[in-house]
């Protein structure tokens, strides 16, 4: 088969590679339905983030099971099912605590970009859905899988509750299904930092209330003056710079929370500096799977559709234009077909 | 009268000053009963915190309401009162959210080691015990000012909730208050991180039930080797250093609550690596305000017995001994009697 590799800054390949197979007897073999682009692809593709040689790509996804190994009791062949970019036993003490993406046996998915994929410790990653999901369903089940999931994360991890104020800094996809997940959880008032126009409306179809196009200081001094001085009592930080960090502490009040979910670059918090701003500051790899079956029951439901987030769609083989596109920004991200 | 003034490292000098009188009608004058020295006046006193010509010092604080201004209706002339080193109104959105440490009109008491004091905003920041404390009660009554306010607060920011596993970092009075508010919060194990021996004891005596005598890699493997590999639910860093804050944030456990109450003095905090710990951080100048009533109500009533951390009382005139002495960890914590 062929599969996604990135070989240096902008230079992704769809080459041929080996066929997954079952290697541990907890593993299981998916025929991938869709897969996409992730924001944080961006950054090795983009030379942000180095890379050691040839890296093959991509780590959200859903499909059919192919084959399980002899170990595996909760999935079975045929099933359409999801998981999260970090494998988990669903078991240990770190599992147990809702913290499955530091589960004490993690690994990290990262070879979904293509048309089969290995997920070790399919029992407690992988959970399947109701049924085979519709063609325009796809999209939806797929955001599960990490952008919708990191995005519920955000949110939950700012302590969003009804009645909430809160601000999102960054609107990419988990910025834009963090606002999604603030107006699922009670948000009664939702910033959206944003200055472009096609990512502001889809912001408001998610339930953004307001729009801050200024950043820095002034888009500090915005949220302030939306808030009568106060500040957000919730900050979902979705970019990852240090820029954006403080942008989100300095716009939260004495006492909110900060939540941030995508992993920083170069970012250094200064500790007296935190300390008097109050804030409580927390963030990670997102544990999708905790998230996993309320999310996908919400999706089946029609409760939500996050799958809008995917404005381009392309067959597997074109994975490189994809990358582009979500590069130049001319998407927001892509949906990729095998 | 004569106040306590810092000129430089360990230069305090015992020295006249004006009488504090009422200037704003919110405004009180206390005749103090009792005030201490507090780790953080160590920071200046030692020369790791730069000040700007002689300074008066001095900020935890109770005793008797000598005069009020013409706006002040919730305390009157000779009651005994305890305030927080942070003024507040009790009224602005922090401190109806609970922090009144970072109320819009804070002002910082910085006057305090001195006979008498003037507290700014003392309808919002003062509250009256219900009788005059006996003379066994003072020192108790006295920490609910800061130190034990502050202590309670680390606990609470670190979210100790009955069956918790608390680790505390910092063996001083804060952290070992930090640890009677653990156990008052029903903490079910309580690791102490000490070397020092009449602190080791006063810490098993407020609730330890275990202590860690290592430090820095060696100090979290143990902690990690005392909690199944898995980390402590609940850490208080009460020191203020980048190894202190670093040993706590480690200690932890992913999802875990990692609460700072001192003032961070040249810690960084590299974004990525917080990122991978999972932990929630929490911390800033105590809103020992929200404390107070249920502080005193505990004091009052001889469930706590705070005042211990006190292990030398001297004349107020004595003040340079009691901060060399706690330089020189000779004391825990010096109480100071005008």
């Amino acid at each position: 088969m062929r599969g996604t590799v990135l070989y240096g800054p902008r230079d992704i390949r769809f080459e041929d590679c080996e066929i997954p197979k079952i290697i541990e007897p907890t593993d299981a073999v998916i025929r991938i339905a869709a897969t996409c682009v992730c924001g944080s692809d961006l950054w090795p593709y983009r030379g942000l983030q180095p890379i050691n040689g040839p890296t093959p790509m991509g780590h959200e996804y859903c499909g059919f099971i192919e084959e399980v190994g002899s170990a595996v009791k909760s999935v079975k062949p045929g099933q359409f099912v999801v998981g999260s970019f970090a494998t988990s036993d669903n078991t240990c003490p770190h599992c147990q605590y809702g913290y499955q993406s530091s589960c004490a046996h993690r690994e990290w998915i990262s070879t979904a970009q293509a048309p089969r994929l290995r997920v070790p410790l399919a029992d407690g990653t992988l959970v399947a859905t109701p049924g085979v999901p519709s063609e325009e369903l796809v999209p939806s089940i797929l955001t599960t899988s990490d952008v919708l999931g990191t995005g519920w994360f955000a949110s939950d991890a700012a302590n969003v509750k009804p009645g909430s104020t809160v601000a999102v800094v960054g609107d990419g996809a988990v910025g834009l299904l963090g606002i999604l997940s603030a107006k699922q959880m009670g948000a009664e008032r939702i910033i959206a930092m944003s200055r472009h126009q096609a990512r502001q409306k889809l912001a408001r179809e998610f339930g953004a209330t307001d729009i801050v196009t200024e950043r820095s200081d002034e888009g500090v001094a915005h949220i302030k003056e939306l808030t009568k001085g106060i500040g957000a009592d919730s900050v979902l930080e979705c970019v990852g710079t240090q820029e954006s960090m403080l942008q989100a502490i300095r716009a939260t009040r004495p006492g909110g929370f900060v939540s941030y979910v995508g992993v920083p670059h170069a970012v250094e918090l200064n500790g007296e500096q935190l300390f008097f701003t109050h804030v409580h500051l927390h963030g990670g790899p997102a544990p999708v799977r905790r998230y996993l079956p309320e999310l996908i029951d919400l999706v089946w439901n029609g409760k939500i559709n996050p799958g809008k987030v995917f404005d381009l769609i392309l067959p597997l083989d074109q994975v490189a234009e994809g990358y582009r596109a979500m590069d130049e920004r001319r998407a927001i991200k892509t949906l990729l077909r095998p």
